[in-house]
């Protein structure tokens, strides 16, 4: 027989009924039980009752030790009686009447429960991680990041990508975030940098004619933490060459689309087999399958934000018109006042009561606003009321609501002025009309792609034109764009991919040539001697031949967080670092040694408190 | 049409003929025919042969651009002729007509050029790591490093593992190699480290309850660089929960065998379906599957090395009683000088000449010994002949040459001495005897697993008993062996696997208890407070019920290099660092701003000249 086990905890069924068998675990729960002791034996594939009689040798150790011990038992696997069955667990048809046990491992006090999972304190948590892992969420959690990872590795494959490591001791990148450093022994005042992300590598790997890279990738950023953030996460790094923004959309729908069906647990997910239109912000109309997708000006124009989170079905719209020259004065002189000016409105079916109205106008007051203009038809009144619609007028007023595909029981609200400095309570009043209202299904996934980013954005306080996201992108319209449109005009091919109002990934079809990209950072003020010298590497690559090329590099932990329904990054990682950036259990960052700082050729230069 | 390809360049098949495609990719090679220019296309699939005649609108382009230029052609597949068919290449049995031409990238003159890889100087070939990784050889490396990966992760999950992730910003560890370390700028006078090995955190995966972990790991290791060792490397990581010795040999057989088989090209891998005999140390016998076992006291008794290359197939012997009270007057006195001396034969099959035995004799000289002896049966003496067996007579020359099982036509070597001195030597002239009788057959994988290494060894410096290898490990005979036996004599469930004389990995069977490990420590002169201090973290982790558990650690960068056939693990990685620890391509290690020194609290103090 096998030193630990014959079979694992998850493993019987009622049909081994009779068998001798071994299990090894931990001693889940113990239940005295009429002289009897029962014992929830665990392992990571289950739990298995054991039951230990006072005849057995080895009853005393069972009694004895604390739960959370490792014990290895003999055994006879027979059924439960019909009232005694466990549909619940797998192995709830049997149980084990225990002949000899033995301890492996005996459990000192613990500083934290396993069974039953009571909250307790992150930091205990994270101390005493090992005991942690072994509840039955978190355990089930990281369980669940391995199996994504693997799905999302074997999707890729089948999308004809290969996976390729590029370098976690690599260079200080100039832009983006904080870099961690890490001194150079060999090299004394040199230091390596940890990659915030692999992106020139990876844009390195086309040049050097790999064709569909993919890499689950660990990245590094010395920020200061959130809960939806970690010093060190992965992101599935992706790259093609030779393709449109439309192929890297179709490569990752199917990866993406399919992951998240393959662990949604039933919860619908948007399908990829449907065909939307697209209208873009100059008004082309297109078609295409697959997640649907706006223009990052649509998504703010009509969510307040350029991650919607799209399982709510409120879509704001610009109802300026509706107020330029109408009886509500304040609107319309805010419309006056600046051509830029607009005002918005939030549609709230089933919003149709003072008492909701004036709920909202007060969370509004709370967010530091002066208040939440609305439009509302409640039972009692049986017509368009609120001060709004008084000085509206009714007709305008029934007119408006019309529009918004409003009536009887509805309301809705309004927010004027500058849209890029509303847009963003504007969102906000949209989710707070959507939760309150219960018109959002939270079951569900809900993705959508932005596009078009703009590729220049206005800098107010430098009175200049900066980049508004990446500088590595491709503008649309490529070069000719950059020496004939007002920048602030250009479109870059840069793209989200959004779920729940979550934003999972960016990326871009790159700029691939040399002068385009000197250009594009020329319109944004830099010479090329600044670009030459931080980007040397790249630029030179591109000037031996570079493909065409583009990616993106969804967020893994944001993956599974969403999966697992977690909104803390610290409970789909199994070691992750404390808020403060501190490894609890294995106590890093931790003082080191002189001899160390001396071989590095650095010393300590502590704040002056 | 797609706006770059229909097809890519490996693609077109004979039944293509007659299609209209569009193809994109590297000018690889351009030839001048006729009037003609042939151009044979280049992508990451493949070559396809363009031709492009004078009236092509782009025949311009094609003649003026230079050889790695990235290119879009559109054309007509048309069949080649019968003698013009090239069947080395897929696509060789058709060649594009080409209707037209655009240039995507312009490549400028070459640093290095691509096609042909003829030799160049590796600095150049980093710095421009962009060209090096188009050429075939490289470009091959990389990609069959991933598909190994790959099959390795796919044969690891079908073995019932999952993939874990452990942190890369952790503790610095007080043994091993040294550290990279990371200032943390949250946490003045403070560093993480970069990890050597996630050794500690799949032990703490394991009792933290899960049961089979595996992870293609990045490590990190400070020390001065060789041709097959990286600062940045990969290992695949294992560690199993209630598991004997046995079973991890079971668990990972099949995946190093499948990976090799399926890589090998061919090349026999050493079988893991065969039964063989295992002798121990102590002379217990037993029966196992897999590849073969020896002690590490056998592989340096028979091969003169822990990491024997089996392919060579001569087993040394010892051949002490042959000569203690025999007439060869120098090895009997050697022998009764110490009872540990000895003295090993080198059976030499085919070696019968004297020519070759004193060229044996001159190498061992030019090793710094004094000689080798032998005896040799050339065919023109007809008998065992050489100094030794002159002095040792003929019938006990026969009887020693005859337990060799050696006769007409071949010799053997001799070394005597205190085996712990000459075993190395032994072993490179077992290994010299071998390659120059080309007794060797070099295309194979021959694997063994060494065993029962010892769980101590002696420090003559320090005049005490230390760890020889892991101090995690298991003593075999657990906590009595630790409190009864000669701690010499310990063996612990330690094991390697070598592969063709080097070593894949490095495992073993754990020791979960405390209080075991504190003994081994104590034996090794380490007080409770010292390892409490620098391994608090797992000793505490064991106090909570601790799994039986084991592992290892196949080096990827080394099965990688032993199946493209290469030595040194730059021709295995895209993106190496020299030999000096320096990213040529990226400019790392670099400079950085005194800002970011400020924000880690820290100083430069570079060395004084």
């Amino acid at each position: 027989m096998h030193a630990y086990r014959t079979h694992t905890c998850g493993q019987l069924r009622g049909s081994d009924t009779g068998a001798n068998v071994r299990l090894s675990g931990w001693i889940h729960r113990k239940r005295d039980h009429g002289g009897l002791v029962f014992v929830d034996l665990r392992d990571h594939y289950g739990l298995t009752q054991l039951v230990v009689s006072p005849s057995t040798p080895g009853f005393d150790l069972v009694e004895r030790v604390r739960t959370e011990s490792v014990i290895r038992v003999d055994g006879e696997v027979v059924a439960r009686s019909a009232d005694t069955v466990n549909a619940n667990l797998p192995t709830g048809e049997i149980e084990i009447r225990v002949k000899s046990v033995e301890v492996l491992s005996e459990a000192a006090e613990l500083p934290l429960p396993v069974f039953g999972e009571p909250d307790y304190p992150e930091e205990i948590r994270l101390k005493h991680r090992y005991l942690d892992l072994r509840r039955e969420t978190l355990h089930r959690n990281i369980v669940l990041r391995s199996k994504v990872i693997h799905s999302i590795r074997h999707r890729m494959v089948e999308q004809g990508f290969l996976e390729y490591q590029t370098p976690i001791l690599t260079a200080s990148s100039p832009e983006g975030a904080r870099d961690f450093l890490v001194p150079s022994r060999l090299h004394p005042s040199k230091f390596y940098a940890l990659p915030q992300a692999p992106q020139q590598f990876k844009q390195l790997l086309m040049v050097s004619g790999f064709d569909r890279y993919f890499q689950i990738a660990p990245c590094f950023r010395d920020e200061d933490l959130r809960a939806d953030r970690s010093l060190e996460f992965y992101q599935l790094d992706v790259e093609m060459s030779f393709v449109t923004q439309d192929d890297v959309f179709a490569a990752i729908e199917p990866v993406m689309h399919g992951v998240f069906v393959e662990f949604a647990n039933g919860k619908p997910v948007s399908p990829i087999d449907q065909t939307h239109s697209f209208t873009n912000d100059f008004g082309q109309v297109s078609e295409h399958r697959g997640f649907e997708r706006l223009t990052y000006e649509q998504s703010m124009s009509w969510y307040g934000s350029d991650k919607p989170d799209l399982r709510n079905p409120i879509k704001m719209q610009v109802v300026s018109d509706h107020f330029r020259d109408g009886g509500f004065g304040l609107f319309a002189k805010i419309l006056g006042a600046d051509e830029k000016n607009a005002v918005w409105a939030i549609p709230a079916p089933t919003g149709g009561s003072r008492a909701f109205c004036d709920r909202m106008n007060s969370w509004a007051q709370g967010e530091g606003q002066p208040g939440l203009g609305y439009i509302f038809w409640s039972d009692d009144q049986g017509a368009w009321g609120g001060p709004i619609a008084k000085n509206l007028g009714q007709e305008p007023t029934e007119a408006l609501m019309t529009s918004l595909g409003l009536g009887k029981g509805d309301a809705a609200f309004f927010v004027a002025g500058d849209p890029k400095a509303f847009a963003k309570f504007a969102g906000l009043a949209r989710t707070r009309v959507g939760t309150e209202l219960k018109l959002v299904d939270e079951d569900q996934f809900k993705f959508c792609w932005i596009v078009d980013f703009p590729m220049f954005e206005w800098n107010e306080d430098e009175k200049k034109v900066d980049f508004s996201h990446n500088p590595f992108s491709m503008p649309q319209g490529g070069l000719e764009a950059l020496e004939t449109q007002d920048p602030l005009s250009i479109r870059a091919y840069q793209y989200d991919i959004v779920c729940n109002g979550y934003e999972l990934c960016s990326g871009a079809i790159r700029n691939h040539k040399a002068e385009i990209m000197l250009k594009a950072f020329d319109v944004a003020g830099y010479g090329a001697d600044v670009v030459e010298s931080q980007f040397g590497g790249m630029l030179n690559a591109f000037r031996y031949g570079a493909p065409p090329h583009g990616g993106l590099a969804p967020g893994i932990d944001r993956i599974v967080m969403l999966l697992a329904g977690e909104t803390a990054i610290r409970e789909v990682i199994a070691f992750p670092l404390n808020q403060q950036g501190q490894d609890l259990l294995m106590n890093a960052p931790s003082e080191v040694e002189e001899r160390q700082l001396k071989e590095l050729h650095i010393r300590l230069a502590p704040p002056i408190k």
